[in-house]
């Protein structure tokens, strides 16, 4: 991947993607976000990448759309116009949104390294990530209001999901910059750690997924339980699992999960996300003009 | 307005609504409930009003439901054919969940300021404000199994929403009284504060909401998370928050919000919550006879 | 009832069910899953019944799926078609979740006293019992994507409403072995008490409820606030409440309620949930083949 604003690296089944403005506190532009559009396309191609773990360079996470250019027109209709990710029911589609549904998307689990301040766009749209771990001095905002906006990047859908509604609602209605230590009595967050022990921390979970799991189960996992957020009633979940559980009784990860539990030895899975995702589990599509 | 059993005061931006029948603790009557919807008429028709407190007079927050005219009758058939609010699908409409509803579809942010006991109804139609402190003598209770009767205003949708569904079903199902740690605990309240600091509590928050914000932004972004409860998917929440923003950048709060940050001072945003509130946000309707 | 893998007791208003395999950690079988749909049948059918505790014989209380006779063949799709509980859209229904919705349906509150390992199969069926307690030496794993399986027993649905969709998806993810402590920090379980308090701690929740309230109210609660999960708005919530609590105001159970509030007494409710349910309240079914 060829990329500017962003650093897209695997190694030992980790992708970590790391944002990469540090002068300007990693802020978000256009381009930034469709590089983290392509860098998720990758990880989804890329049956050796297990997790991904997603952080920022320097002392910020990433402060927030970038108000460097165009200052206070920034989110002026004009340039709205001009800027964004393709057109929405007649508007210009919010690009914070197209990163954090195709995160939702993702079929490998995310993991947020929160190593600074994460303010506007740069906390709303990591809310699709599966694990979230702060250092000590990461800070967070859902400043929007004090800007004279609303919550984007479908933030209005995960921050209630997430942190329930009226911790959701408290922040977005103050919009105050709060620390690492509120944000997990919040449930932001599951965990602080000293600054430098962020990435040892996230790579710790991160080892844990990729060495102990099959990637099929968790892919399909991942796809069940956010999906089933949205579903009325437990019976769709009995459905697709009681079909995903016989679909994947015919493959190989099974009978070798099984064997190496009964062996007390690690398990060597050996399907694959991009042939033997279980066609019984529905998936959330990736590209934006699909919702 | 003209009240007997709720007083409402307005100054510097904020509303409180003051339960007001202390010799009772506050009892709810059909009375009580037909001016506090009225108060919340008042506070959305008034551009002047922020947030909301909301609190009791005296020694307690709302009792409940006022037992001392009817006793046992309190909940009879024929007394509730005459005492409801209208009628709902052939059944006398609760007026605790007229209240409730009625919090729910506020343009304005309402916060539950605990002062002492809030029980039954007390608390229920409270479920809907979005934040809430306690005072160290609070009690709360969801006391309607011990009484025959099921949760009302609403709250076997609001309550497992605010609390989750194991905190809720274990308050319902034992429908036992319990202090305001157990509260801040199961994330009924998000803070306990010794007796004398409640009001000065709520108020500070209720400045912040106040000093630093965009009226308009907070009222699309109370209408958006709440709704957004309902939504299968965040595509929906994709959608408006695109457009929101659109139509918010055609706006005078965005410039001057954004200007206001990168000048380092306090924004004063120019919009309206009557005139400005964004069209592509859906509002929950306000009135009972629309649900 | 006749039981080899269960043993179900009542006493004074509770009933006990103990999963009895104590030599095998009480690992789920077909004919334990069996056993467990006939006592839930009894506990709805039995007006005596007030409650149920949920506990394991022995130093186990579930330890998932019984591995000892099939070995790498348990999940095999030739053994699930031989081993279900029938079949859904051509698979082999899933007896985990053929348990866990019986036990969402149930008409009494369900409290799961975890005495040891409760790991697979042995949490999932559990998600949907309304108070979970845990023992010290408890633990806990969802341990599907290190055997190369997905969630079942509906717990897609049920596990992020119970604890939330980021505590959910890092348990899913990782499929580790958990203690007691970190159940309770994660909302899995209310309390963490020392193994001898777990029974007395369980009996003194489910005499709270068996002596304090009434049958009818807290059978109605507990469809309502599960029901409500699904439900986008809170306008049926209000519906349904106020319709419920017409016709419970023509029963008997409401008048004594507040007739022994008044009189500071110990209320004795009349009414029975098998005939005295209230017809405005939707309830969930109980047999697998109506979802």
């Amino acid at each position: 991947m060829h990329t500017t604003e962003i650093v897209y690296e695997v190694a030992d089944g980790i992708a970590t993607i790391t944002l990469n403005r540090p002068a300007r506190l990693n802020a978000f532009t256009q381009t930034m976000a469709g590089e983290l559009l392509a860098a998720f396309d990758e990880v989804d191609a890329d049956d050796e990448v297990r997790v991904v773990i997603l952080t920022g360079a320097g002392r910020g996470f990433c402060a927030g759309a970038d108000l460097g250019d165009a200052g206070v027109d920034t989110f002026s209709a004009e340039r709205l116009g001009h800027e964004s990710a393709g057109m929405i029911d007649g508007a210009p589609r919010d690009s914070g949104g197209a990163v954090s549904l195709r995160i939702a998307g993702c079929r490998k689990p995310v993991i947020s390294a929160y190593n600074g301040a994460a303010v506007g766009v740069g906390v709303t749209m990591t809310l699709p990530t599966d694990i979230r771990i702060a250092a000590e001095s990461a800070k967070f905002g859902f400043v929007f209001a004090r800007r004279g906006l609303v919550p984007e990047a479908a933030s209005a859908w995960f921050l209630p999901r997430v942190v329930g509604i009226s911790q959701a609602m408290e922040w977005v209605a103050t919009g105050r910059v709060f620390g690492a230590e509120e944000a997990r009595a919040g449930g932001l967050v599951s965990r602080v750690v000293p600054d430098e022990e962020l990435l040892p921390a996230a790579t710790a979970v991160a080892r844990e997924i990729a060495d102990h799991t099959s990637g099929v189960s968790v892919a399909a996992s991942r796809q069940l339980l956010w999906g089933m957020l949205g579903s009325p009633t437990p019976w769709d979940a009995h459905r697709y699992d009681s079909k995903a559980i016989f679909e994947l009784g015919k493959g190989a990860d099974v009978a070798e999960g099984v064997a190496a539990f009964l062996e007390k030895r690690p398990a060597r899975f050996p399907s694959r996300v991009s042939k033997d995702f279980p066609s019984a589990v529905p998936r959330w599509p990736v590209r934006p003009d699909a919702y």
